[in-house]
């Protein structure tokens, strides 16, 4: 191999193979570089801009970097809790990436860079990092769905033992508007959260089914033959679907019990989603009595209809078709092992998730709740999934 | 579904919603634009920027954009070819993503955005868009190689048909220094290409296996380990391996063999890669005499051994090791349906590959061989696939 590296790193410093292939765009820093102290250091080589600053969920608004030598700015923050953070830099106006930072995650529209903050094992900052444990494998499957009449793409999560042989539990996790079914592996760090709890015997394996629940797409922006279109909040609704993506979703579930060594019943299956996979998750699991053991609503958007003057635990309890749909999940037949709510103080979600459980208290269906600090934000769910998925199948 | 919208539009466009998460980094814009023509537009807003320059793969050099109004600026191309192309903006000197297109792709540590332009069915362009074709399933999986002593990450495509049953062929299809297992399905369009050209009957249905070839490290950056590091080119080579890639390589088609429902034999078995991995084909392919039918060498790394003064052909023939392997490859029992080798005319691997052929030549092993414009760049690699998996398992 010696000689092959000395080959390649002459290809790389010739000048002749610059022209070869590749706008290098990088620069000869680092930056974020999170010290040991659990600071952070930014740094960015921008010699003519006037002015440079950072923002990040780490940040109340965004700071300044000041300008060292040679034209790098810099900045480090206080030491930062354990988490996965965001952050962009701004130069003169402009919403700048870290050209040094190749971890980049999408939300909509919007690139951030990202980096991650651990201090000991076990906490959420390592639970998100990829350590030296066994892995599952990322799988991205196109299956038909009759219902809504198209071929569509999910991201299907198999345990590390999947390969040896076995029959697995399924937790279905649903994504929130604008996102898709790359929003939970990438945003939600969903497949490190299970290979880290599995391998701490935390949580069960299982197969983890990460759906796209915009009924009017059949995939991600990008990989479908929609093309190279502009995603935006919501987009995907310029042309009607079949059907809804919980009247549809019956389709997906029949594909994973054909095509993947499942178990099957309410004690091997669960579903959970965040915001509008939160609605997701309330109306599947009401259309399919019986057939999930453990739901969970992350900061979901819990009921639509009806007048919005109304309390929404007046809403479903006056709702026949709704409160019908209730008595039969909550049916001692039916009822699940676990219905689990979960909502930051702040989110602008809270009160109807309030009035969620103020219909579910008066009609004494049973729920756990999980309330913590934050509002609608990632951090929020990708925590929630690490305390639910604990929760399963046990 | 309607009530839903209005909800999640109140979200969108809430003062108060905006703090809850993102940071929104976009533009109201539409850029690139790939006009009717074959043109394109490009747009930025930069209201504060003195200069404004597009640097892209379709250009000779940088150009200027222009000042239109609002501190928009703008730039129109000449009718572009059919192709899949990569640009970034420089903004006062900074090198800049365009925002407005979340289409991007990272070679070793750099992005560029990047478009696609087809003028008719069938074209290249076509070939690397997503359309309503029936697509594979590519999934990222782990496994063990007793021979480097780590588990690894690998990427697979299945055919469209695949889940239904069947056994296929395997096409092995590797990356160059500096990439990794994600560079053929990002970079390289390799899901694309075999969605397309199977659904058109060009290529015959087949897995392909995309390996990872830097022995000293288990995954893309990132993806495993070592956490989020910076990358550089052939960096991974800090801490040595086991053993090479090529001597690893059993261990990637024991694993696919067992797991996979495979065809075995040289008229069901190709392996092709570009550059360094162009030389982990050539390498492989002598390891393994008559287990591939279809050896595709794409602007390849030839023979790092013996004196860099003495031609290629005569430092192949010399080595006994090397020459010995040629003539059992090349033997009645083993030989290969199809040795393809591939390069641009100004490729500085060019002599290289032209000491090969003379060395070839020289013995009466056949092969096939395909000229391009151009150097050693990924619109020939993705080129080359096209070619050559339209040649195999027929």
């Amino acid at each position: 191999m010696k000689s092959f590296l000395a080959f390649t790193s002459a290809l790389l410093l010739s000048a002749s193979a610059m022209a070869q292939q590749a706008l290098f765009n990088t620069q000869d820093l680092t930056s974020p570089e999170v010290n040991k102290d659990g600071t952070v250091t930014f740094r960015l080589s921008a010699p003519k801009a006037v002015k440079v600053q950072l923002n990040g969920d780490f940040l109340s608004k965004p700071v300044d970097l000041k300008e060292e030598r040679n034209g790098v700015w810099t900045y480090t923050t206080e030491s930062l809790d354990p988490e996965l953070y965001s952050y962009t830099f701004k130069v003169d106006g402009l919403e700048f990436l870290d050209p040094s930072n190749v971890y980049r995650n999408r939300d909509i529209v919007s690139f951030t860079n990202m980096f991650i903050v651990s201090k000991a094992k076990g906490d959420c900052g390592d639970l998100y990092s990829v350590n030296n444990v066994p892995h599952g494998n990322v799988n991205r499957v196109w299956y038909g769905s009759p219902t809504l009449g198209t071929q569509r793409r999910m991201t299907i999560y198999t345990p590390p033992t999947y390969e040896k042989g076995g029959s697995y539990p399924v937790l279905y996790l649903l994504h929130g508007a604008g996102g898709d079914e790359e929003a939970w592996v990438s945003l939600g760090r969903a497949a490190q959260v299970l290979d880290n709890l599995i391998a701490a015997g935390k949580a069960k394996p299982m197969i983890v089914v990460m759906t796209n629940g915009n009924a009017n797409c059949d995939a991600a922006p990008g990989e479908w033959h929609r093309g190279m279109y502009k995603p935006s909040f919501m987009s995907h609704n310029e042309s009607p679907a079949k059907a809804t993506t919980e009247e549809a979703y019956k389709d997906v579930m029949s594909y994973v019990e054909k095509h993947y060594r499942v178990r099957t019943g309410k004690n091997n299956t669960a579903i959970c989603g965040l915001s509008m996979g939160g609605y997701h998750t309330y109306a599947i699991s009401k259309l399919h009595p019986g057939k999930f053991g453990y739901i969970g609503l992350f900061s979901a958007a819990i009921h639509m209809g009806g007048n919005s003057n109304t309390p929404i635990d007046q809403r479903i309890a006056s709702d026949p078709t709704v409160s019908g749909q209730f008595k039969t999940l909550f049916s001692a037949k039916n009822k699940p092992y676990l219905y689990w709510i979960a909502i930051g103080k702040t989110d602008f979600l809270y009160e109807q998730n309030a009035g969620l459980r103020k219909f579910m208290d008066a009609s004494h269906y049973p729920y756990e709740y999980y309330e913590t600090e934050g509002g609608h934000i990632w951090k929020n769910w990708r925590n929630y999934l690490i305390e639910f998925s604990q929760k399963i199948f046990k």
